[in-house]
Parts: C-alpha cells; structure tokens; sequence
C-alpha cells in the first residue's frame, strides 16, 4: 500500500510577518519576523497536544507526531487530516479510534512524559534493539549535501529563529523543512517519509540545531545512518550514535566540518 | 519566610567531556563536548518527568520546574530535594503528599501538554490576567547587561551545543545558568529566585537563545519586565510581549542591538 494517502488539507501558512524595530540609534528597521502560531491536535475528537509551529506543513508535522509519539501504528489507519487555522486545530480520523487512548496519555506523562522536548523514556526501550551501519562517506559527499541545504535556508536567511532540517540522498534535496522548533521540522519529515514510502538507510539528515540525544532518538526511529549539523554535539548525542552506529557530522559550515562518529567510515578525499 | 531553605543537595556536575574528533582532512583534533544527563523528577516517590540537563545545577532546575508547572505551591512546602546521579534521579518530598496528582498529571497531558517543549494551555489563561511594566532603558544599560554576561558564557565558549540564561540588576549579573536546553536554563533560575525570594520587577533576563513565546511565558511568570536575546524573535513571541508589556530586545552581540518592543521606554543615548 504504498500509495496510500489520507484525505488531507494543504493549509500551510507561507506568510511572513514584518514589525519595525528601533536598533541601537534609535533608528527604525523594518524587519521581517517568523510567524508562530498554535496548532492543536485532535485524534478521533481527543485533544492530544498543542504543538507552536511556524505552520508550512501542518498535515506533514501532525503525521510524523502521531507516528513518533506512536499514537497511530500505520499510515494506513488515517482516513483524514483536516487542518483548519481559524480555530488553530487539526481533526485526525482514524479508522478505528483507540480506546486504550487514557491509558497511553497518561502513562506517557508518568512514565517519563516530555522531556521538555519530547518523549523519552517510551523510546529508550526500543532504542536499545536499533542497529544502524553508517555508509561510507567522503568529504565531497558532504560538501553536497551542505550545497544542497544551503538554496533552502531561506526563511532563515530572512527572519531567522527557525530551525532548518532536510533530508539528503547523495547531491539531492528531497526534503528541507523549517520550523520554530527542531523537534517540529524533524517530525513533519518523517510525517513526509511515512506518506511517501520512503526509507532512511540510503539518506544524510541535516539539521541546522544542535545533535542533542533527543535528535539523535529521533533520527534513528526514522533510520536515517548518518546525521549532519551547522551545529554542536552534546555527549549524550554523541553516546547514542555510537551505541546505535550513526555517523554524526557536525559543525558543519562553509568547507568545514568535523566527523564525530564514524570515522573508520571517513575518507577525506 | 524569606529566609526558608528546604534541604538540598549540591550536586550540580562540572565536568567536560572530551572527544576526538576528525577534521574534513581527516586530521585528529581533541575537543570538550557538553554533558548531557538524564535527571528524573520523583515528587513524593511519584515519578514527574525526565529532563535531559547538562546537570550544573539539579536542585535549582528541580525548583523550578516544579514552580513553572505549578506542582508546588509555596517554597515552604518542600521538605527536601535529593539528588542522586548514580541513580539519575531527584527525590523531592513536601509536607503533605497532594492526592490530586494523578488528576493534574492527566489534565496537563490533555488539555495541550507538552508543545514540545514546554506546557502551554494551562498557562494561556493565567497570562490573560498578567500585565507587567516595561521600565526605562537605554542603550548604556543594556551594553552593561550585556558586558555582563559575556564573562559567563564560558561552557558555550569550550564546549557549544548550550544555552545560556542570566538575570541581570542594572550592570551585575545575578545568576548565569547554562544548560542544554532553554528550558531547562530559565527553570533553574526560576528556582534559584524561588529560593532566595527574588522579585523579578527590577531584573533583565537575558537568553542566548531564540524568543520563541514559550521564552516569553516563562519569563513573564517569572515577573521579569525586560527581555535581552542573542537571538532572534518569532512572530507570536513579539505578540506575548506586546499584550503582557515586556520589553523585547534582540539580536544583541557586541555594540548592536535591536528593540522589539518597549519603543516609547528606550532612549539611545
């Protein structure tokens, strides 16, 4: 069934916002600002989590939650996503609506809820059984991939306070999402792989924020071998890629970088 | 009560890790890495929630978080705060267990949890009632907030992948907390006024971080009328600050800075 898709709306918001600002002369700037609203998910009429999204792909971003947060187990049970910003709400409808749904929410809140970020302790469990093999890789193959990303920064570039993740197979693109938080762009690319049929074995993620242990979980749920950052690298991070086998690039930018984890995998020419 | 202290451990980790890490020539080079550790909160043996912490200050970002999501009332509730690294964990124990937890927990959970990254829905309705007032500033003080805390921004500086919050009074920098989370980082200081009883209505908060409207939440509870950024300001952030009356300064590295809001209040020279 991989062309399965739900019935969904396309209501991503694309605007920008400006203000005007007075910088340190008391001289006025007109700039443009990042938009940010509220988006709240309902599953079957339950109310599940409010996620603050810059809002360019909210069905792709409600996909990749649910399917994270294991609140759904298959594309296939989705009948529709319907998102509609006047009242900041998206209606999923399922097939066959959970009845166990009490006993999930509330054991995720107890069980070590959201670490101010996402859901931890659910996935540690399954973490432990995930293996993945870092690709070989050069330095060109990585230079590609940052030259690819680059043209997309673009609402970065103008407004800033976005983050910015892709995924990347050899010199392409397929994807490149941005949002107000890191953990929104990366679920709303695995919302897009899961609509899509698409694996991760053969793909680079990029991201432009930190490799903090929650994206590193995250990454490998969608396995995805070897991850790419702008940014830095925290030791848990770094702990979970290797126990997983996640090449880990980071600090990434212009013609540099450094190679964190696989470096037996690494060839510099 | 102003002088009440619950029992704490002091427990804060500081140490770097290091790492060797392979150039784009595939040259070795040794670097610090942020710690990043697991602290799980148990409030009267119930488990709360796990937060991944650089963990340099455990019992403030327990205070906190506590405060921020409204499980404790009154300082004077708490008993003790242990914590425990072989075990990552905090033990925290109040005078009088609340029965209501499972209740709370639940609500939190369905009425808009986490926006991964923080609790929101709970917090909107309080926030309607909150009005705070800008104060007067000038360019002169916010370069001495900002000559502050450079001083501090020493884990950043070794290490990356952190950020940093302080609480400036005029040119003194109160408290400078850095975590690997925002969250985190403005939750300890959160705590740290808690404990030492102090109001925010003559402090300056400054972040390294994005002043996403999770940041403007946070901060506005935390009674604190002016806010200083590194970084940029989304859309919805601005909107916060406007109806509550913060003043949003941004974008501040070295001798530039720009006023987002509290216009009429600043005065260039």
């Amino acid at each position: 069934m991989a062309n399965y898709r739900p019935e969904m709306t396309d209501e991503g918001l694309h605007r920008l916002h400006t203000t005007i600002v007075l910088d340190e002369f008391g001289e006025p700037r007109e700039l443009s600002l990042t938009g940010e609203r509220p988006l709240t998910i309902y599953l079957d009429k339950r109310e599940i989590v409010t996620l603050m999204t810059m809002g360019a792909q909210p069905e792709l971003l409600t996909l990749g939650y649910l399917r994270n947060q294991g609140l759904v187990e298959q594309l296939e049970d989705i009948i529709a996503i319907q998102v509609d910003w006047d009242v900041e709400a998206v209606a999923v409808t399922t097939r066959q609506a959970r009845t166990d749904l009490d006993q999930v929410l509330s054991k995720r809140t107890v069980t070590s809820g959201c670490g101010q970020g996402t859901m931890f302790g659910n996935v540690m469990d399954s973490l432990n059984k995930l293996t993945l093999q870092c690709p070989s890789f050069s330095a060109e193959s990585i230079y590609q991939a940052l030259d690819g990303v680059t043209e997309y920064n673009k609402m970065y570039k103008q407004a800033g306070a976005v983050h910015g993740c892709a995924l990347c197979t050899a010199n392409k693109t397929d994807i490149f999402v941005e949002d107000v938080g890191r953990h929104n762009a990366v679920d709303a690319i695995s919302g897009w792989m899961w609509l899509n049929d698409i694996s991760g074995d053969d793909k680079v993620f990029y991201t432009t924020g930190r490799l903090t242990s929650e994206m590193v979980i995250k990454v490998a749920q969608m396995q995805v071998p070897l991850l790419l950052s702008r940014s830095g690298v925290t030791e848990m991070g770094l702990r979970l890629a290797k126990q997983i086998g996640i090449g880990m690039v980071a600090r990434a930018k212009g013609k540099h970088f450094l190679v964190y984890n696989g470096q037996d995998q690494f060839h510099s020419n």
